[in-house]
């Protein structure tokens, strides 16, 4: 999987990186909100200062503020349109769920320096190609804009200084309902809670079609006009890429993290609460490091929420009935392990996986271990075959087995494979 | 490099693990001696006990123990022979140093289940046949056994609750020196830093012959004797494999971790002080987590170091003259933005790797960022390509360019950059 996904960043132009594990811990505090940043796995400071509890690093909750670390370091040496992929775990305090581990591997994309449309719909682009490599082919990206959900709240009666949290409360819309959302914000009775009532009839949310007219008339304020345009540019430019078709605007997309300044996305699918990635335009977080802003926009792909629903959809293919190795080499008895090993490194040469037993336990137990770990082959070097420069190969799925020289073992083992092989299919 | 190491370790049949970063401190705590303990990055425990400065989780310090756990935890559906391999980072809150760092990566194999000597020498044929496919040809595998050191430092005079402070000060031979060793052990007019002197004066490091029949001669007990034969069997065993002729018993090679307790093994380079990798047998680390011994004994080698070794020595091959994509399509103005990625997806499709510049620049500052990125190919769609259906390429290695049609472009420029690719050799 991990291939599919590297495979097709690269061929969008992206290059590798990898950074640390932990980073200072003032490099990932304030970046994520408040929820973000009770959920970042702090470390202890060494040495001396060990008994006061303080922590000096902490392990990255995610690869974009890593990422904006690096860009504001390394600035003079980076060309100034950078595109990076990065596939790596991250850490979250969180509790473990369906498909959720306080370990776990994001797969980002970020291009760097630029405020183009075109990096949005290029990104939606790469990570519809991954998808549909994966054979995925019901996803939807739910597409939104910070500036535009601020214009909608403003006009709802939501303060500015009410938005953070009100977003958090949204951005659970998926997991706790509408009626979720308005109690998180003081329930039926308060401003608040029928505010948000109203705004998730107004938009609901998967409707797409016509969403941005809507919005266009409710909202006042050049920021959430522009941010509109920002967004019809982005489906018209994504009409030509992986991402056509794609895209449906949603004004109940809120994501979680506190960093994004425009454009917003996720993918949903329609049996899984929660989305397999997601990600946005972050303006202004290089320029937290840098004092001087840098454009950027991005998307990670969540690994094991990727893996979880294949696996309910029975999408990998079957387990192919393969042990874990080609060949296991017998052990005769104790004189004989120094000719086994040997053996065993004559076969793997010929690009055999090889394993030698490693005790001169009698032949049945040896053979019943093969059988119970599905080695298909194995090897007998007993006093005649060793006496005749000879290899006894039995094979384990058909129970035939006949001495071959030893020079031609290794030929013979990969025929046998081969055909073992084509038989099962 | 991880694709050389992960392709050896299979052919030697053996399966691929990765456990999470952090185990529980537990785990981790009193496996590798007083100055591992110390070098154990701590998490610091999660909500409201977070101002207690209690750590319940650490950073795995190497692969090994975290092994260990996983064999104890799951013996029930493990096979008896378990033979599993690991690539992936550790911590230690050591001081970075050349080729040294807090985070590396660790190649780990390690055979469970069996006390034969063969696993000894099936593991570190393994090693050997890695270095080997790098392009090493001067290591040394430094042997020597847990058992025997015990034997040598009693008849030298140490008492038993010495041992592991000597062991650790004889660690660091190949990093202080013989004066140095003698200094951490109290001095030249201390009777262990007498002893200590004597003791590498009479088992000089790095010799080799002979040093068996030695120790045979200077100590007294079976269990010395025995763990002589051992080492005698593993150099025997290791004969008809790709160890033949690299190891070299060596009575001063301690090994710094306090879970070995027989063989312990590690490889030298002549030019770098410390060690590529090192291992042992560890036949009572299960047993701390499963309260009943299962015999291990496991390798590890060092990605960085052998990284260091290979950079210094101009191991790998000279950087191929390659941009980070193979073309770039360039954007002739706003309105052609759309197109400009249609052509992208086209052009990947045929398996090009492809950025598109992301603003309508003057084409000349597009043409220039392509050249200083080292992108061989470029694209231009103007009105009057347009209007053809054709494509404007242009090579920047030769400055050729002519224009194709649209339909041809991927094999166009496929075949360009073959031809490219088969002039600068």
């Amino acid at each position: 999987m991990i291939g599919v996904v590297r495979d097709v960043y690269e061929r969008y132009g992206f290059e590798p990186l990898e950074t640390p594990a932990f980073e200072n811990i003032d490099t990932l505090l304030g970046k994520y909100g408040e929820e973000g940043n009770k959920l970042i796995f702090k470390i202890l400071r060494r040495g001396e200062h060990e008994g006061t509890g303080d922590a000096d690093l902490a392990l990255r909750y995610d690869l974009t503020v890593p990422l904006a670390r690096v860009i504001a370091q390394h600035q003079n040496e980076l060309p100034r349109f950078f595109r990076r992929y990065q596939i790596q775990p991250v850490w979250r305090a969180d509790r473990p769920a369906k498909g959720r581990f306080r370990e776990f591997y994001q797969c980002d994309i970020d291009a760097i320096g630029s405020t183009s449309p075109l990096v949005e719909a290029d990104v939606l682009s790469a990570v519809c190609e991954v998808l549909a490599r994966l054979g995925f082919a019901d996803f939807r990206l739910r597409l939104n804009h910070r500036q535009l959900l601020t214009a909608i709240l403003r006009k709802a009666g939501f303060p500015d200084e009410s938005h953070p949290k009100t977003l958090v409360a949204v951005d659970k819309l998926d997991k706790i309902g509408v009626d979720g959302v308005v109690q998180e914000l003081g329930g039926e009775t308060s401003g608040f809670g029928q505010a948000a009532r109203l705004l998730l009839s107004e938009f609901p949310p998967g409707r797409g079609e016509g969403v941005l007219d809507r919005a266009e008339h409710f909202i006042d304020g050049d920021d959430g006009q522009a941010a509109i345009g920002n967004l019809r540019t982005i489906v018209q430019l994504a009409n030509g890429t992986a991402a056509a078709g794609k895209i449906v605007p949603d004004m109940s997309l809120a994501r979680g993290l506190s960093y994004y300044t425009g454009a917003i996305m996720e993918i949903a699918v329609p049996d899984l609460a929660g989305s397999l990635g997601g990600g946005g335009r972050y303006d202004n977080l290089v320029g937290m490091f840098l004092g001087r802003d840098i454009p950027a926009c991005g998307f990670s792909l969540g690994l094991e929420r990727i893996i979880f629903v294949m696996n309910e959809r029975h999408m990998f293919p079957p387990d192919v009935t393969r042990g874990a190795v080609d060949v296991m080499v017998t052990i005769w008895n104790e004189p004989s392990r120094q000719d086994a090993l040997s053996l065993a490194s004559e076969l793997r040469r010929t690009g055999l996986s090889v394993e030698v037993y490693p005790e001169a336990h009698k032949i049945g137990a040896q053979l019943k271990y093969a059988a119970g770990r599905n080695v298909p082959l194995i090897t007998i070097v007993g006093e005649d075959e060793r006496a005749r420069d000879e290899v006894k190969i039995k094979n384990l799925r058909t129970r035939e087995e006949h001495s071959v020289s030893r020079a031609d073992a290794g030929a013979r083992l990969r025929g046998i494979l081969a055909s073992n092989e084509s038989a099962s299919h």
